[in-house]
């Protein structure tokens, strides 16, 4: 007889942890770093502060591989009480609104305190303050694994007396450091030339201390949420919409509810559907929903806005232009385009000589970002290097 | 001010399709293919049914690229009243246990329903019957997203006049079958070599007709549910079976629960942590449960058991001379060995001559499986690929 289970979403992913980034002990320590540099430079980014985050790397047992993580940085830290939800329960997120932001699906400081649980028993530390608060929160927290939802060990407030505001946590976890060391140290170098309005100050317990000056003090516009593009929907989010706004008429509930929509295309569209302007959306049939998604589908629709987008622009020029002081330095920004109602812009930059590291014969140095964040694996795979490569330098003077 | 929320575990996957290979139609179509022929395989092998598997893609409207696939089986099928949750509720699954399964994460089936939902608007079709039991169950079903509850449109149950048992589904989903069908009918390929013993019949709406027919009689063991073996156990493991065993003492906890723990090595390990043997383990303190751990992580015990393991021995051999007709064909399987405390086994076989396809000059064919299921995506990265070209082939007398 074959038997069947449910689990718990911390369960799933405390089953598959190689989801987020938890694979093995040198990749997790890794995606430990990355995670919470990401969530702090979101922090910093959302309230408009230039970030300073400081990381210290520490080792408890060399022999068991023990080590402490602590991250500080001067964001909008998580008011009092969400801090249990938001490290203590998988799913539960600041993330899962329409808004350009880093990080693994929302999971990453929840799964590093359900790592640090499972490998050394230890609680996860919190220290939190938001802007004009008045007050410091601090929890010691694990989560209950079985049934996704936090334990709070410890839960306390001060008065805030200097007015700081920011997040600082603080675990213990089985990490291969020596492994992962070379992997965590470039990516905090290529986060720094994608934020050069960021000072990052890293330091291990080996010695090693890494200061990542601020380069400017312009950071990027934050990010607005927008409306969906008509392309980027599907059934499901036609009908949740739908749900939110049942007594609205056709027409009106697609103007209001999509960019590109005006009183005029959501006509044409409803027209092309065979659909009645004026039926309130809580009448539609299955079959009329069917084929006003369809409809949606196929329509010529101006592109997406790209107000939900955070382009490096200015930025990203400027951190190499600080990092490597180069010879030559080309950056370009190419207009916004979509992919299935996805709106996205593709940044580029060139640049040789001055402090850029002389690659080997017949290799390049190429960065990758996406999303903001440096893709450190598989750049030999990736499509640019092999365009970079296909192209005949010699014909720009260049070998 | 920030908006925390939280999604239901099919609401996660809705928005991360990507995870469980759903991320655009020509994926999504490949997926559906191969988790509904993994499943059906399982549900055979499970019951000891030699396979038996038909699988049919039609088109329903080329210019939506809207398709409809139909598979059926004559594994255990699904029990009636567990259908729903069975292909509704995801992370409910029968893939929850210590034993060799294919598919990723129990999730393949609910994301087929999820996907065809959200592209289709159309249910899921289910046609069940368990061995002996006397009745045929009919369903169909949708998922309610936000709740992650499934949604049953039609139930029935009808006499079973012939025994038949298996299980039969159908749905619809907008895929790109010409962008999928290649790596489609690879993926069928490479299945049917690792898997002599099943027959399966694949016809698309072009006129495509593949029929693998089966090569032998002989299917391998049945895997078995096993103990942990102590190295794979991390501090969750050993609280749930501290809850699940709260009165036994120590040294009876660890030879009950664990491979390769007698009661030699079980006071011994708990002489390493400095903990008395016949302490009830509800008793023990959180530093004595760290204790243990790090001694279970560290003491050299037994090699892991390879019971629950299925490799694929003797098939393997047998699909390759069917298929190919070698002039020369060797196998090997290596002793079971284990990483972290779970076990594997490596299987290789090696052929030339006969009917293998000669491959483009200085390359080879290298069908790679792990888990059973042929690995169809960056085989020119794989390190074996690297290892096989580094060999000198003349020594061999083999260019």
């Amino acid at each position: 007889m074959t038997k069947f289970e449910e689990i718990s979403p911390s369960d799933f992913f405390y089953r598959n942890k190689e989801i987020a980034g938890f694979e093995n002990p040198a990749k997790a320590c890794y995606t430990i770093v990355r995670e919470f540099l990401e969530n702090s430079l979101d922090a910093c980014e959302l309230g408009g502060f230039l970030p300073e985050i400081e990381i210290y790397m520490k080792s408890v047992s060399e022999e068991e591989k023990r080590l402490r993580i602590k991250v500080i940085d001067n964001g909008i830290g998580v008011p009092h009480d969400k801090i249990p939800l938001a490290f203590g329960k998988i799913l539960y997120s600041s993330k899962y609104v329409l808004r350009q932001h880093r990080g693994i699906f929302g999971l990453g400081g929840k799964m590093a305190v359900l790592y640090s649980q499972i490998t050394t028993n230890s609680p996860f530390r919190v220290i939190s303050a938001t802007p004009n608060n008045g007050y410091i929160s601090f929890y010691e927290l694990k989560i209950d694994i079985l049934r996704n939802e936090p334990i709070i060990l410890k839960r306390s407030k001060i008065i805030n007396q200097n007015g700081w505001h920011g997040l600082i946590i603080e675990c213990e976890f089985v990490g291969d450091y020596l492994l992962s060391k070379k992997k965590i140290f470039e990516y905090l170098f290529q986060t720094s030339i994608a934020v050069p309005y960021a000072k990052i100050y890293y330091q291990d317990y080996e010695g090693n201390a890494l200061l990542f000056k601020r380069k400017t003090d312009k950071m990027p516009p934050i990010p607005e949420e927008t409306l969906l593009h008509p392309r980027g929907v599907d059934l499901e989010m036609l009908k949740r919409l739908i749900k939110i706004n049942p007594s609205l008429s056709l027409n009106r509930f697609l103007a209001k509810n999509f960019q590109r929509i005006g009183q005029k295309a959501a006509e044409e569209v409803l027209k092309l559907a065979n659909i009645e302007f004026e039926k309130p959306v809580s009448k539609l049939s299955e079959e009329e929903l069917t084929r006003l998604y369809n409809v949606m589908k196929s329509y010529p629709f101006k592109r997406p806005s790209a107000d939900s987008l955070s382009p490096l622009g200015e930025s990203f020029a400027i951190g190499i232009k600080e990092t490597f002081n180069p010879e030559f330095l080309s950056y370009d920004m190419r207009e916004p385009s979509s992919f299935e109602g996805h709106p996205f812009i593709v940044e580029t930059a060139i640049a040789y000589g001055g402090d850029i590291p002389i690659p080997e014969q017949n290799e390049i140095n190429l960065f990758r970002f996406a999303n903001k964040i440096p893709l450190i694996y598989d750049s030999y795979n990736d499509v640019s290097m092999k365009v970079i490569k296909s192209i005949n330098w010699n014909v720009y003077k260049l070998n």
